[in-house]
C-alpha cells in the first residue's frame, strides 16, 4: 500500500505526498495521527466534524499547493458545526486566491490535538549518512537552541529510547512543573516506525512529524510531511575478506617496490628508499628507474614488470602526469597496493586524473592510498613507506590522517613523547583506501590495540560506523573530526571539495557507533598516546587522591568536565583512607592527604585505592615537597601500582603533578610504567582518563 | 514609603511581604504590575473584577499564608462576576481549612496577564557578591535548562540590555515562530529598577519578580515576592593610598627580616634565606634567630626588635605555635608586611590561633600574607622570599595562588617555558592580604603588564570586581577559579572551609568585571605567558593564512570556540592574495598557500595581512616541508612580524606548527621573537588569541 502511494506520487511527478497520502503511510507503521476525514462539501465537513468530535482543525488538500499556512488553507480550533460550515467555504475562497489553477481535492477535517508535550520526529536523507532520524522538543527548544538528536535509520526500540535522554531539556519529558509525564514506550515506538518506514522505502527523502503530541496515554502526529525523491545511490562495497586480503598483503609486504626510486639527494624517490632500507624493512626491494641500473646498492628495474617474482607494494615517487601508464604495469603487475604520494590530482581541480587513475586501479584490483599523502608506516615490519622521518618506537596505537600537515604533526608528537605506535597512514583524497578499509584491517592486528583518525569527510558514513561497531568492541577507536563547527566546515568544503555534513550528525552518529570523539588536534594524541597504556575500567567510581588541597578541586572541576563520577565514598571506606592521613586531612572524595606528607602516605593511600574492589579509578594529585620530591613519588608510584597489578587489582590512574620542573621527568617515568602523567595539569590527565571511559561504555565494559 | 513598609514587616518579626506590599514597592520604584485590589467580600470581589477587567485572577492575602498555591488560595482566569464570586468563598474555604488560625487581610483581584514572552527577574544576596540581580526566560528554559545570567546590582541601563542577549535563548525576545518581539527598553528598565531597589534597601534579601510578562508595549510583573531580613555585612576596606603604601614597602622592600632565619640544610629558614641571597636581593637582610650570632655571613638578631634601623618585610620561618610572640614583635617594629610561610592554621582546623595573629596583624597596622604559603617573589627586585627554587627570567606577568601546589606548578611551568614573571605570590589562607590588594598594587606596576590568579573563593567580591575593572582598563587579568563545578564546589568547601558560589553567578560576573576566565590550569598559565608577548588587537578581523588545509580547517573549528570572527574577505584583498599563491590554493579565508610552497609565499602573504589595515590578526598554520623547514619559517615570519611592527603595523599574531620535531625549537623561537607559536595542537595558539581578544573587548579597545 505504501509502495502504491509513493509510485503514484512519483508518477505524477511529484516530490511530496498529500497530508491524506502523508496519513496512510502513518497508519501502515502504527503511527497514531489525530482522527479525520476528506470533506469536499461544506455539509460534509461539519458532519466529519461532529463524528471526529469537535474542536476541529481545517487543511486545503491540494497537490498544486505545499504551503498550506502561506495560501490561507489552514483554520484552527472551529468549535462548531456553523464555524466549520464557514470556515469551508474561507479556505476555498482563499486557495483560489492563492493559485486559481490549483487542483482542490478537498478540505482535511482534522481533531485538534495540543495536549501533552509538543514534540518533533522527522528523517532526513543525510548526503554522508543516508537516511537518518532526528528528535527534539516543538517550539523554541529546537528552532532557537537546536535542542535535537540525530541516529542511523532504522533505530532499534532501546535506541529510540535513549534518543528521548539525548537531548538537553529531556528532563521535560519527564514532566516537570506538574506537568504529565510523555509516555516513553509510545513515544519511542513511534520514532522506531518511522526510522522503519524511510529503511524500507529509500525514495522517502524527508519525514516531517511537526507537531507530535506526546501524553501520558500515547504520541500523536498532528501533523505529517513526507518527501520523496531518488533514493541514494548505494555505495559500493567489497566483501571484508576481500578487502582483509588486500590490506594484509598492503600492511605485511613481501615485496615493495619503488616507482621513481632516485639516487638524488633531495628527490621523494631518493627519501622513500632511504626511508625503507634504513628503517630496518626485511622484504625484497625494487627500485623502479628507467634510467638507473642501480641505486642505492640495489638492482633497479626499468618497469615494475621487469621485477621477478612476486611485488605486494608499489610506492609511487613520480609526479602525477607519469601516474598513469605506471599504475597500468602495476595493475598488470598484479600489485595489491599502490601508495600514491603525488599531488597534484583532486585537490589542485584536477579531479579527470584523479578519476583515471581511480578506474585503472580498479580495473586491475589495485587498491590505492591517496593520492597526495605522505605515505604510510607500519612499525612492526619496520616498514616506512613514506618520504619523511623513519619512526622505530614500536607501539600499539595505529593513526591515520586525512591531511598531509596533520600526518606530519602526528609524526613530530610520536617521536617527541616517544609514543608507541603500531601504524600512521595518510589517507590524502581517499580516492580508493578509506577508513573503513583501515579499520578493517586494524580490527584483526594484533599489533594494534587503539585506533586515532583525523578525518575531514567520510565516503560512507554507514561503512564506517559499521566498521567501527565491530573494532570498538575490542579496541578504543578515537576521531577528530575537522570541520565541527560553521566556519570550520566551510574551510573543509574549501579545501577538500567534500561537503562537510552538519556537525551534530557527525556528533550523535559517531557516539552511537562508539567512537571516541577528540575536541582538538592536541586531543587526539594525547588520546592515542595514553589509552592503549591504561587498563579498561570495571565500574564508574573514581576517586581523587591528592597532595594538594588546591589541585583536589581543580581536579573536581575536571571530572565533571570529563563526564566522570566521582564516588560516594561508603563510610567504612572513608575511615581506613583516615587512618592513613592527618586529622586536618579531608576524606571523603578527593582524599585530601594534605601536603607535607613523607611517601608512605601516598604509598599506602594508592594501595587502598586499588586494592578495594569498589573503587574502580585512581586520579592523583601530587604536590612537590622537600618530604616527597617528584621522583620519589614517581617511583613509588610505579611499584605500587606494579605490585596491586599482579595482585590483579588491575585498574587506570592517572596523574597531575604540580611541582618544579623535577615534575617533567616524574611524569614521563609514570607515563613509562602505566600510570598515565603529566605536569602543570589538573585537566589533561582526566580529560584522558573520560575518553578511556567513554570507550569502556561503549565496548559494554561497564554497568 | 518603601522604607515604612520594610521596617513595619521586620518590626512584626516577618522575613516576607505580602504581595500587596510587594505591589507598593514595585509602585515606588515603577515597575508595572497588573491592575488590582483588595476585596474583603465577595461582592467587592466582583465589583473590582469588572473595575480592572476580567478574567481576573484570586488570591488570597494572609501574613501566615506564605505558599499560597498549596493552601488553595489561588484561582486563575476568572471569566464572569458569578466566577469571582463563588472562587471568593472557595478560597476562604481552602485557607480555613489549611490554616484555621491565619489572620485573612482578604483576597486580592488581579488583572489575568499572559500575554508575550514569560520572563523571571529577580535578584537575590549572594555570600560572596552581595546583592545580584538575575534574569532568565520562565518555564523550562530557566527551570530545566539553567538559561539565567547575573550581574551585581545595581545594574546600569547597558548592563541590563546586554543581561536580555545575555541568556542562550535571546532570540526568542527578538520574536521567532511569528511571536511578537519584547519590548526591550521596558524588560531592560524593569530589571535596572529591581537592581536599584535592593541596592537602596540592603535589608531586601530577595526579590522574585515571576512571571513577567514582556510583550512589544511592555513587561508587567504578574507575581512579585520579596524576602526581608539581616543586610549583609559591610566588608571593611581600607583606603587605595593606605593599601598602596604597604604593598609597595612589600613589594619593594629597603630591609627583609627572616623570623627563624637558620644555618642548618633542609630547613624552610635556610631556604628563604639562601633564596633571598642567591636570588641577588640588593637590600639588607636581617637573620632573626635567639640562637646565633650570624647566619651565612649575616649578623643574626635574638629578635626583630634589636634589628638597627627599619625593616619593610619579614618573613617567618618557624612553626605556627611560636608566630603570635614573634609577629607582637614585628608589629612593635613598624614592619609593613609579615609573610606567613607557617601552616597550622585555618587550613588544619585552627580557627582561632588564625583569628588571633589576624587580630595582632591589624592591631599594628602589619599586612599579612597567608598563613600557609610558600612566599613571594619580585622579579624587578631580585625578591625571591620562598623557601622554593630562586626564580631569575624577568619579565611582565604577575601570578598568585591561593593553593601551595598550584604555586607550585606556576614555578615549574615558568622555569620550562622561561616565562617572563614580575611576581609570584601565594595567598594561602588569604587572612589578610588577599587579590584586591594585590591587583591594587599591580595596578601602578610599571613592572606588571598582566596578572594571573589562581583562586577558589573571594573573601569580598565586590571589592574585587572593583579592583580588576580598574586594572583591566590597561593589563589583562587572568583568572582560574577553581570549583568551577558543582563537584569542584564541594571539593573547595572541604580544603578551605570557603563557601565556593555558584558557578554561574561567578561566572557572569567576572565576565562583568571583564575578567578573563581561563578554563584550566594549564590554560591560565598559558594564558599568562602569551597575553603580554601579544599585541592588543584593534579590531574582530582574524585570518588564517595556512600552509597545510587539515590546519586550516581545524584552525576554523577553534575560531569559533574562541568566539573570535573570521574575516570576511573584501575583492580587492582576495585578489592581492591569489598573486601570491598557486591557482588552485584557497583564498578567501583560511587563505590556503597550499604544501609545497617556498618560504617567499609564507613572506608575501604574512606581510600583506599585517600591512592590510582591515585585517586586525593573523593565524598561521605551519606545514613541515623540505621547501620551506622549519626554522626557517620561524626566522622568516619573526623578521617580516618585526619590519612590519617598525612601520607602525601591530598586530597579534600566532601560529601553529605541523611537522616533525625541529617545529618545538621553531615555535621556542618565534615565542621569544613576539609569536606565540606551539607545535603539535591547532587549539592553543586560537585560544591564547581569543583571551587576548576577550580582554581587549573588556578594555574598549574594540569597536
Amino acid at each position: 500500500m505504501v509502495r502504491e502511494v509513493i509510485e503514484k506520487a512519483l508518477a505524477e511527478g511529484r516530490t511530496a505526498l498529500t497530508a491524506p497520502e502523508g496519513r496512510k503511510l502513518c497508519q501502515a507503521y502504527g503511527i497514531a495521527t489525530p482522527g479525520e476525514g476528506l470533506a469536499t462539501s461544506a455539509d460534509e465537513a461539519a458532519r466529519l466534524a461532529v463524528e471526529i468530535g469537535l474542536p476541529v482543525v481545517l487543511k486545503i488538500v491540494s497537490p498544486d499547493i505545499l504551503h498550506k499556512t502561506d495560501a490561507g488553507g489552514v483554520l484552527v480550533g472551529l468549535k462548531t458545526e456553523a464555524e466549520v460550515r464557514e470556515g469551508y467555504d474561507k479556505i476555498l475562497v482563499n486557495a483560489r486566491a492563492y493559485n486559481p489553477d490549483a487542483t482542490i481535492d478537498g478540505i482535511q477535517v482534522q481533531q485538534l490535538v495540543n495536549g501533552g508535550h509538543e514534540v518533533i520526529v522527522g528523517a532526513v536523507t543525510d548526503p554522508t549518512f543516508g537516511k537518518i532520524v532526528a528528535f527534539g522538543l516543538g517550539g523554541v527548544l529546537v528552532e532557537v537552541l537546536k535542542d535535537v538528536t540525530f541516529r542511523l535509520a532504522p533505530v532499534s526500540g532501546d535506541d529510540a529510547l535513549a534518543m528521548l535522554d539525548d537531548i538537553k531539556a529531556a528532563e521535560v519529558l519527564r514532566g516537570v512543573r506538574g506537568a504529565e509525564p510523555a509516555n516513553r514506550a509510545a513515544l519511542a515506538a513511534l520514532i522506531e516506525r518511522v526510522g522503519q518506514l524511510v529503511s524500507d522505502f529509500p525514495e522517502i527523502t524527508e519525514v516531517d512529524l511537526n507537531p507530535v503530541f506526546a501524553d501520558a496515554n500515547g504520541a500523536v502526529a498532528a501533523d505529517v510531511r513526507v518527501l520523496i525523491g531518488e533514493p541514494p545511490a548505494e555505495v559500493p562495497r567489497l566483501p571484508r575478506e576481500e578487502i582483509l586480503r588486500q590490506m594484509t598483503r598492503i600492511f605485511k609486504p613481501r615485496a615493495v617496490a619503488v616507482i621513481g626510486a632516485s639516487a638524488e639527494n633531495g628527490k621523494i624517490g631518493n627519501s622513500v628508499m632511504r626511508n625503507l632500507i634504513d628503517g630496518g624493512y626485511q622484504g625484497k626491494i625494487f627500485p623502479i628507474n628507467p634510467k638507473a641500473d642501480e641505486i642505492m646498492g640495489l638492482t633497479a628495474y626499468k618497469s615494475v614488470l621487469d621485477v621477478p617474482g612476486d611485488v605486494d607494494v608499489a610506492v609511487f615517487a613520480i609526479p602525477a602526469k607519469f601516474v598513469a601508464p605506471a599504475l597500468e604495469e602495476v595493475g598488470e603487475k598484479g600489485v595489491a597496493g599502490a601508495i600514491m604520494i603525488p599531488s597534484g590530482f583532486a585537490e589542485t581541480g584536477n579531479v579527470e586524473g584523479q578519476q583515471e587513475i581511480v578506474e585503472i586501479a580498479r580495473r586491475h584490483g589495485v587498491r590505492m592510498l591517496g593520492p597526495n599523502i605522505y605515505g604510510y608506516y607500519y612499525t612492526p615490519e619496520n616498514l616506512c613507506a613514506t618520504f619523511c622521518t623513519p619512526y622505530d618506537v614500536k607501539g600499539s596505537v595505529a593513526l591515520t590522517s586525512q591531511s598531509g600537515g596533520i600526518g606530519m604533526a602526528i609524526l613530530g608528537f610520536s617521536r617527541t613523547t616517544k609514543m608507541g605506535v603500531s601504524a600512521i597512514v595518510g589517507v590524502g583524497n581517499k580516492a580508493d583506501v578509506d577508513e573503513d578499509d583501515l579499520l578493517t584491517f586494524f580490527e584483526q592486528d594484533d599489533n594494534t590495540k587503539a585506533v586515532a583518525m583525523h578525518l575531514e569527510d567520510l565516503k560512507d558514513g554507514r561503512g564506517f560506523v559499521d566498521a567501527a561497531r565491530r573494532v570498538v568492541k575490542e579496541k578504543p577507536v578515537i576521531v577528530l573530526k575537522a570541520g565541527r563547527t560553521a566556519m570550520g566546515a566551510r574551510a573543509a568544503g574549501s579545501h577538500t571539495g567534500a561537503l562537510a555534513g552538519d556537525d551534530k550528525v557527525y556528533d550523535d552518529i559517531l557516539r552511537q557507533a562508539g567512537v571516541v570523539r577528540a575536541p582538538g588536534l592536541n586531543d587526539m594524541l594525547e588520546y592515542a598516546r595514553a589509552l592503549p597504556v591504561l587498563p579498561a575500567p570495571k565500574g564508574e567510581n573514581v576517586v581523587i587522591i591528592t597532595g594538594a588541597g588546591g589541585s583536589g578541586v581543580l581536579l573536581s572541576d575536571a571530572i565533571v568536565d570529563a563526564g566522570l563520577t566521582l564516588m560516594e565514598i561508603p563510610d567504612d571506606l572513608d575511615a581506613a583512607f583516615r587512618a592513613y592521613i592527618p586529622p586536618f586531612g579531608a576524606a571523603g572524595n578527593p582524599i585530601d592527604i594534605t601536603g607535607g606528607e613523607p611517601p608512605s602516605t601516598y604509598a599506602n593511600t594508592v594501595r587502598l585505592g586499588l586494592s578495594d574492589d569498589r573503587i574502580h579509578a585512581l586520579v592523583l594529585g601530587y604536590w612537590h615537597t622537600i618530604v616527597t620530591p617528584p621522583m620519589v613519588f614517581a617511583e613509588l608510584i610505579a611499584r605500587v601500582v606494579a605490585e596491586e597489578r599482579a595482585k590483579g587489582n588491575v585498574k587506570p590512574v592517572v596523574a597531575s603533578l604540580a611541582g618544579d620542573t623535577e615534575v617533567e621527568e616524574a611524569s614521563e617515568y609514570l607515563f613509562e610504567h602505566g600510570v598515565v602523567a603529566y605536569p602543570y595539569t589538573t585537566e589533561k590527565p582526566v580529560a584522558v582518563l573520560g575518553a578511556k571511559y567513554r570507550w569502556a561504555r561503549a565496548a559494554g565494559l561497564l554497568s
